[in-house]
Order: C-alpha cells, then sequence, then structure tokens
C-alpha cells in the first residue's frame, strides 16, 4: 500500500509500505478513506518534538476489510471512525472512561502501529476501538464532520467538559485552529450562553460564528485579557478553554478565567509553565490532557448525523495522498486550517 | 488588648495593642475566645514567606463585643466563628461560592487588619462575614472542633472537594500535618469508601485512623507512590489531596492519581513545579487553593454541633497568649501538629 512517511523535520514522502494483515485475533483492519492533518502532528514536522523515522497520521475514517477471529461488532464492510487512540475497553481507565490511558491501547502512526496517513491500518483491539457507523449514502459534508470524531472535534470537547462548560457558562476559547473551533461546538452544544472566541483571522472568526461563538476578541495577549474581563464586568469568564499549548495561550487563559473556574486544556504543552502560585490564590482548576476519544465518538456521532453539528467545515484545505506533504506546509504556514486528505472511497 | 506581634522570622511576642473600635457600620469587634497557629503561619516564622511587621494570626472565634449600625445577622453576645477572610457575600466572586477571592474582602492579620492571636478583633464586612454559632455550654471538645472550621477543616474540606472526593473514592491523602487530617475527617464526610492517609508518625497515623483512614502508609517519596499503586491494583486512587504545598508532596500527589482523576490542593506552594506534560499525558486535573472557608462553615458547622465530626483534635498543644511563642515553636520543631492558643471565655 501507499502511506505517508515521517523522513525527519519538514519531510514527510509517500511511500509504498507492506499490506496490513491481521497479526492478533483482536485486529481489523481497515482501507481508509478519509484523513487528515492534527495540529500535533506539526509539532513533529516543525521538529519540536521527536517522532520515529516511519508511519504517521492518527486520524482517519474508513471500511473494515478484514477482522481477525476474535473481533465481534465490527465486520467487513462496515464504515468506522477510528480513535486516535486503541483500547482494550476492559481496562480500569477505560472503565472509568480515560480510554486514551488504556493499559493495552496505543496510538497510530506511533510505534511500529501504522498511520492514518495511508491506504490501510491494522488496528489492533479492533472490537473496542472502532464505532461503527450506522446509515449508508452520507454526504460529503457528513463525511468530513464524521472524521473529526477520530480526534479533532472531541479533543474540542474534551477541552471544553475538561473546563467545566455547563449550561449558561460564559466561555472563553484561547485558540483559534481546528481544536479551538471545535471547541467552540462543543460549548455551544453543552448549553453555554456566551461563547467569547479569540482570533485575529476573519476566516476563521467567520467559523466561530457559525460555530455558536457570541463575541470575538481579536486582541492578542494583555490586550485580549483586557478585552475579555471589560466583557464580563471584570469578573472573568466561567470556563477558560485552552487549544494552542504555548506559554502564551496559556496565560492568556489563566488570566481571563474567573476565581473558582477551571481552565480545560487539550493543546500538547510546550514550554508552558503553570502559574501555581495564581492558581493557589485565585482557586484557578487545570484539567484535561490527551482526548479520551473512543469514550465521546458516540455522543457526538448522533449529533454529526442528525445534523446538529458541522465540525467537518475546519476543514479548508484537501488532497490525496499525494498531496501530503503540501497538506502538512499548508498548516505550518497557516494557509489552512486544517487538511483533509482523500485517500479512498467508501 | 494584648495581642501577638510578628517581629520578624522566629519572633513573635506579646504586645499592647490599641482596643478595637467599630470603623465602619459594617464592622463588629469581636472578643477572642480561642484561637491557633496555622501551618502557613509557619512560612512566615520560618521566614520563607514575606509578612508585615504587626498583627498575625487568622484563626479564632469569639462572643460578639460591639457591632456597627449597619450590620444584622449577628448582635453583641453572640458567639461566633470567623473564617479566616473577611467577605461582603454580595459581589460576583462571593455569589459564585469563591468567598476568598471577595473583590472587598481580605484576611486577618494582614494589611492593618487585627490578627486571631489577640483578645480582640476588629471584623470587617461582619454581617457577612461571622457565623453565628447556635446554643450554648458547649463542651471543651466542641469549642475546639468549633475553632476548626475558621480554617483547617474547612481547608481540609476544600482539599477533599477539590480533588472530587465522592461516594466510593479511593483517596490518598498526602501530608499528616492538620489540614491533612482534617481532609481525611473530609474526605470520610463525603463518602470515601477508602482513604490512604501517608504519614511516618505514629502519633499522627492514629490520629488519621480515628478520623477514618482506611490504610497507612509510612514511607515517603517513591516508596510511597509504590505502596500506593500496589494497594490499588496499580491503577492509583481516584481523588489525591495534596495538603502540604512542597515540591515532593505535589510530585507524590501526582503520581499517586489515576488518570482521569484530580489532585486537591490547598498547601500554599512552595518550589512547585506542576508536571504539565504528566497531566496532558495521564489526563490529571489540578484544583484548589485559598479556601473558601465562609461558603463550607454552615454545613461543616452542623456536624460538628451534632458530634458526627470531632476536627478539634488535631489540637495536641494549648497555651494562653503569653505562649503564643512556645505555640508556633512547637509546630516548627513537629513537636506540635497544632498548637491552640487560649485567650478568653465564652
Amino acid at each position: 500500500m501507499r502511506a505517508a512517511f515521517f523522513a525527519g523535520p519538514r519531510s514527510i514522502e509517500i511511500t509504498d509500505r507492506p499490506d496490513p494483515v491481521i497479526v492478533s485475533p483482536t485486529d481489523a483492519v481497515v482501507r481508509v478513506v478519509l484523513s487528515c492533518v492534527c495540529g500535533s502532528d506539526l509539532w513533529y514536522y516543525r521538529g519540536e518534538s521527536p517522532h520515529a523515522l516511519g508511519s504517521i497520521g492518527h486520524e482517519f475514517i474508513g471500511v473494515v476489510e478484514q477482522v481477525g477471529a476474535e473481533v465481534s461488532g465490527v465486520a467487513s464492510g462496515d464504515f468506522v471512525v477510528a480513535p486516535f487512540t486503541y483500547c482494550d475497553g476492559t481496562c480500569a481507565h477505560c472503565r472509568a472512561g480515560v480510554t486514551s490511558q488504556c493499559v493495552a491501547g496505543g496510538s497510530f502512526g506511533n510505534h511500529g502501529i501504522d498511520g492514518g496517513q495511508g491506504e490501510a491500518v491494522r488496528v489492533p483491539l479492533a472490537s473496542s476501538t472502532l464505532v461503527l457507523v450506522p446509515g449508508s449514502g452520507h454526504s460529503d459534508e457528513t463525511m468530513r464532520s464524521l472524521l473529526t470524531l477520530s480526534d479533532v472535534m472531541c479533543a474540542g470537547h474534551h477541552a471544553a467538559v475538561s473546563a467545566g462548560v455547563t449550561r449558561d457558562s460564559v466561555v472563553a476559547v484561547v485558540g483559534d485552529g481546528a481544536v479551538g473551533l471545535c471547541a467552540v461546538i462543543a460549548a455551544r452544544r453543552l448549553g453555554a450562553a456566551r461563547i467569547i472566541a479569540l482570533s485575529r483571522n476573519p476566516a476563521r472568526q467567520q467559523i466561530a460564528r457559525s460555530f455558536g461563538a457570541t463575541d470575538i476578541i481579536a486582541e492578542r495577549g494583555d490586550a485580549a485579557t483586557e478585552a475579555v474581563l471589560e466583557l464580563t464586568d471584570g469578573v472573568g469568564v466561567d470556563a477558560a478553554v485552552e487549544c494552542v499549548g504555548t506559554a502564551q495561550s496559556f496565560a492568556t487563559a489563566f488570566a481571563v478565567a474567573r476565581p473558582g473556574s477551571t481552565v480545560g486544556f487539550v493543546g500538547v504543552p510546550h514550554g508552558v509553565e503553570v502559574p501555581i502560585d495564581t492558581m493557589f490564590a485565585r482557586n484557578i482548576g487545570l484539567r484535561g490532557g490527551s482526548a479520551p476519544v473512543r469514550r465521546y465518538i458516540p455522543e457526538l456521532l448522533d449529533d454529526v448525523l442528525e445534523g446538529r453539528i458541522h465540525p467537518g467545515r475546519v476543514f479548508d484545505f484537501e488532497t490525496n495522498l499525494d498531496g501530503v506533504a503540501e497538506a502538512y506546509a499548508a498548516m505550518d504556514e497557516r494557509r489552512a486550517i486544517k487538511s483533509l486528505v482523500r485517500v479512498g472511497t467508501i
């Protein structure tokens, strides 16, 4: 099969790789239909986080081609969403809903596991990992939204849930990348009364508004903090959602969070120093991390299939496998919010 | 009046100070019956945190001597508990339950406000700050427990609440000081099924057990972590409660917290670096800070008055105002868990 290969920073190649086969009776092989590039892939692309040479990409939806003898719940021909980590569904962490920490789990595109940016993927622990998509003949818009359930929409949801967004919350979303935009959807879905999106990019502002943002702050740093405090009568927001992972975005999230609230974070932290003294003095919590995507997919799936949410609109660049390098470059250069990679047909 | 005076590190003197008077119509003057020394006072005593020369101490119960024209709800002769911060009860933070962050608030023993370690205290915003204790003729044991509502019992409760302790939780309490011991009471009160107290001091272990600890870990550092993991089948605890504030205690709390759980912290952080990468990878949250004591007193007051909890047992040293310096020294040298200072009679 053909698949993306991480050959070092700024070097993503398409290479021939062995076709995945069933290795364990709990495996499935999935033929990829749609894949994409994650903001976290950019840390590797830019050389800011290490990544082994080899397979890359962890977001995909596709069609089950083959299942091992012990796989139940999904069968050959089924259309499925794959969460970016696989999990056994039975360990203590899975039972507690933290599927991203499964003791038998791992992530796609790492440690010898196929990446999602390729024609096919061997999926370990398929019964408890893959989520069957009911129905058929889904529109391209629905397909794009289904793909976001693999990671980015669930990450935005995790940020909002971790920040404690609930009915009538006043929320600030720091970060106008795909995760931040999905966090706007999530906040609205959870009933937030007011959603303040921090973005200085007109196209992203527009998407944020279409997703439910009620206010846009175009400033950055201290000016952004002041603007949010002004909007909230000096109080700050009930929930601050951090979707970038930089020192500045964390600082802004803590600065706009009202006392007693929680910063929900899903951006992979890079160079972040947590302001523990501020957390103590102002009673501000911090929660989040790598999203337990498998846990969230079922509830979000219904909303996608019934057209209540449209997270697929974060894809504003598309290509095929031959264009994967360009898919990375477009995001790296902020020409694209998120790059879709069309691999096969359903 | 006579009151303790912070004259610099390791120098607590008893001096004559002006008798408090009503300055604002919302003030009350309270004659102190019982006071005590807080673990956080030791940071000043040891010179590890700055403190202005002057009044000190922030925990007291006493009898209202005089009220300003605008005070309602408490009157001369009433027996009251004072939370360690005063608050207006009406600002956005108070309404949200974060009374420790009141925009008009402040703490006793700081910034020109009388300390609790003295014969009398001017209490600003008395109507919304002081909590009336119903009944009369309370036993000395009850009186000691009422005093803990001023800070330490509420701090332990805040740690447990912040860590998300709930019915059937498995909890680890890091720290066997007065706050840690009160956190054991709080965890049990919130319905924890198992409470693992980390303590290597036999006397404190015994109090922890009497407060509801089901397991005692006498090890420290990595050995303590291993012991907790062994007790929890390698999973970790549902809620980790940090009641010290040092780098080691934070590290232990994060190491024993299971993925998806939260570290609740109330120890004033000193030299703590928050392990943000661990928080991300393992989805461990951090919440807590300066306890909103005024919010918690009413619910805990009933439990004290009805004899369901006995937090006053943390006082294992007692003296009077003349012995305040020794009260600090006993705690500093770990001869005492917490020092009671008898100031007046009810």
